[in-house]
């Protein structure tokens, strides 16, 4: 039987506080010969060949055997469970969460609106394959011939990580051929946003997906009328170059305004959608569905492992953990992802949604405060171009900052030459080693302004090859660990209150009944 | 004469600590119909026609006189005089500062290196504008035509300012008929970053920019490499596509590898440096000479207001010292820029960079380790992306974020249509206008999880249009801003020893030096 309780009434949380000073500094668990050793030692295979290495985490196997009793005590892999298996986790809306059914089927089959879910969730994904080849055919094309160019119109979950994706695994596509249609994302209500991206492409020869799960999203129809404005502009036909990603019961669903539909359903929350169709029909018409599908089958791959109850064999669940340590323990405020490859430049970005609308709560799922910290401020830029900016105050600010560093050895591209005597994927490398021992070990200077402190945590997800298959690993690895977080903190990790009092207050400015203060900026800023 | 004094040491810093809890809630002061009234009191207009509002800041008039105290104490404008005066205020690498002298003259002539330095930032400014209008009439030309292309490869500082200021301006210039040549930018020394970028373009009509002020920039000149080697493979001349942006004593300045060379000194720090040759070639290129000088223009304008006394008529400092207020009194960990506005998307990058990096210190000026807080995490995204992302944790999470918010009335492009009753302009300000009152004054529900605490504090700086003088302006509002704060703080804001250990080791890992733990990850990533 699952129990539900606050983090701070689990008998293992209040033993891991006692914690807190009982843990060496990192310089003298990581330093010397023996920090080889932990380096070593503090390392879990993932799926698809990745590896999680917390050596440079402030934890020693007292703190890990703690962590291990929250885990069973604070039951999370049987939470894990209860979620895959369809029972209704997402409290404060009242649904189930699915998004790993989207990609494969860890337990018991779900129906739910009168179907299976899997096999509805397979459906839409071979739908979108059938519909992807007609377009590279030609079958189905433009004015002027085949469609070279498609566009994904959606914001915040429809755009952040299917965007991502996109840009993470384009120069792999293009390297191995497979980048069959070059794909851009509008987003924002901005109408700078798509004016940018539209006024460098040809229209006769782009496809446009309307993303919305509720055919209502503002800022969606509203670039959506722009740009069927655009299309009748130039005397093109915008039922001929539009498809809709939305639910079944939608506005826009099955509409004869759009070439087709593919379709996702209320158990599929937007930060949590890239492996639904939300990602499949951009991610299959630029790469092709047996792409899309080797991505898919690494995040089935990894949300398998994220089943497991020792915690040294499963990374999300020791990831989510160390999270939780850090977090309301040692009481670091924020985190940065840190990934060293410029394909991952907007994976921080998609991890700050994912992260922060989950945890970002003071109640739980019970609608109950809480009395302890949740989800952290998460930001993150690549590596190495983070050493040049933002680092300065990692090392030597007066804040910790707990990092999360990703890294791989074999560049996506073809490119690269050997300058003073290594490669430009060696002096990647080489800089991300040594920035993560520089954060754990410091060193010592007489110039105190020279001097580092040393004591700043890191884990290190690293791996061979970046591939479509390592990419679904790691973003399972995230939103499991996110998930487990959740369970943690006793949150619904899956609802998202915080957007609607905005959305309120603006629909009254629009309808110009505002006072106050509301209607004194609204007066400033609408002219 | 100046007095450089810890804050902690400030007779006003003790007296602005009492003032606490003796300030009402946010609630309270913009609630009502008195809030209207604060809105319209607490405003200051900015230089180019911007407005800074802070009435949704958590001061009142007390606050305000204690902060006007602060400033007086430690003599922010006399330190600022002191800097643009050409005193040594970067005591960390014993230099003048005078980023402010590439874009006006605000007090006295400075001779320095035996030349007068404002002249000479001219006179790189003017050989830049020739050097521009060679190009764009073809005099300077590739081998098959004119130059379409700009490629600017630099990091850091290098990278980020110029980047957003470019993003910024491009839509603009687009619908001016001023968008010369498109820019591009390369920058991490992950090869997939070169390769992203160069797989797209046609070399023959692309010049590139090599900027680095030192000239031994790693990932800088291992791009420059990786371009060079891909240039002669398509039979193009190298030192016939390249400029350099350097200082002039280093060892790429005045080189027959390139076709000109502009110059910028040791007294303007990278993230300072985008009104520098630094952004001056790129933007000059793209732009025109003439669109860039505009910026400037602003930018001056705005550093001549910065030098006022009263903190009610001087938006940087005032804006710093909430700032301190929120930091070391208040307790807020993080701050996050929140632009309303897609041609800004990567405006906090910069500031991520151009504020962590100064402000992310321990030790004071002198070297002496400070005993309170510094420079803060700072983060942020476009809106209303950024509603659909993270906003979630800003409204109902466990810490409070004081925000940073960006406005304009009206668009770049002139893309814009009515739909559901509104421009997609009018309905990114509305939803600015909602978030900043929903932040400040929350909602009361019976269902705690719909429930909004509001008290969330921020501040809005608005203008009517995105020119580049107003981009200028907001550039310089932000560089003094954070300069206030670090004269506040006591600290070196122009230096960044942060930088320098990570580079020592991965020295050590290329060169196959390397022992314990630095060993041991070195043979984890390089293979």
């Amino acid at each position: 039987m699952i129990n539900w309780t606050n983090l701070d009434e689990l008998k293992s949380f209040k033993k891991l506080e006692k914690l807190k000073s009982q843990v060496a500094p990192l310089k003298e668990m990581l330093g010397g010969e023996e920090g080889a050793a932990r380096v070593a030692k503090y390392s879990i295979p993932m799926a698809t060949g990745f590896r999680y290495n917390y050596a440079a985490k402030q934890v020693n196997d007292r703190v890990l055997k703690v962590l291990q009793e929250l885990a069973d005590e604070a039951q999370l892999v049987d939470k894990y469970a209860a979620l895959y298996n369809g029972e209704m986790i997402n409290t404060g809306e009242k649904r189930l969460v699915l998004h790993h059914m989207t990609r494969g089927l860890l337990g018991d089959r779900v129906i739910a609106d009168g179907e299976d879910k899997r096999a509805f969730y397979l459906e839409q994904q071979n739908r979108i394959i059938q519909f992807s080849k007609k377009v590279h055919s030609g079958a189905i094309a433009g004015e002027n011939g085949p469609f070279k160019n498609v566009v994904q119109i959606g914001i915040g979950g429809s755009d952040l990580g299917p965007r991502a994706i996109y840009l993470a695994l384009e120069n792999y596509a293009r390297q191995k051929g497979m980048l069959r249609m070059k794909a851009f994302f509008i987003s924002n209500v901005d109408p700078d946003d798509a004016y940018s991206v539209l006024s460098g492409i040809d229209l006769s020869e782009t496809l446009f997906i309307l993303v919305s799960k509720s055919g209502t999203t503002l800022e969606t129809l509203t670039n959506e009328t722009l740009v069927r404005n655009m299309l009748e502009n130039e005397k093109l036909d915008p039922a001929k170059h539009m498809i809709a990603v939305t639910s079944k019961t939608s506005p826009i669903a099955n509409s004869k305004d759009y070439l087709d539909s593919f379709y996702i359903d209320d158990y599929i929350g937007g930060r949590y959608s890239s492996t639904s169709a939300v990602g499949g029909a951009v991610l299959s018409l630029a790469f092709g569905g047996f792409l899309f599908d080797r991505f898919l089958q690494g995040a089935a791959a990894q949300d398998s492992q994220a089943r497991e109850r020792d915690i040294r064999k499963n990374p999300p669940l020791l990831d989510a953990l160390i999270g939780i340590w850090e977090r309301n323990v040692l009481g670091y405020a924020t985190t940065a992802v840190l990934p060293y490859s410029q394909g991952l430049s907007r994976f921080p970005a998609h991890l700050q949604q994912a992260d922060m609308e989950s945890n970002g709560k003071s109640v739980n799922r019970f609608g109950e405060p809480v009395k302890y910290k949740t989800g952290p401020v998460l930001f993150g830029e690549p590596g190495t171009n983070g050493q040049h900016s933002f680092y300065q105050l990692l090392h030597q600010g007066t804040d910790i900052v707990p990092l999360q560093f990703i890294g791989f050895s074999n560049n996506q591209g073809t490119l690269d030459y050997e300058v003073k005597g290594s490669t430009s994927r060696a002096k990647l490398c080489a800089n991300l080693a040594a920035q993560i021992v520089a954060f754990a070990l410091g060193k010592d200077d007489d110039n105190p302004n020279k001097r580092f402190d040393g004591g700043r945590p890191s884990s290190l997800i690293y791996g061979d090859k970046f591939t479509p298959e390592a990419l679904g690993s790691l973003l399972s690895h995230f939103e499991n660990k996110i998930m487990f977080q959740g369970f943690a903190w006793n949150l619904n990790s899956f609802d998202q209150e915080g957007v609607q009092l905005g959305k309120v207050l603006a629909t009254r400015v629009l309808g110009g009944e505002c006072t106050g203060a509301l209607e004194a900026y609204s007066k400033l800023l609408l002219k």
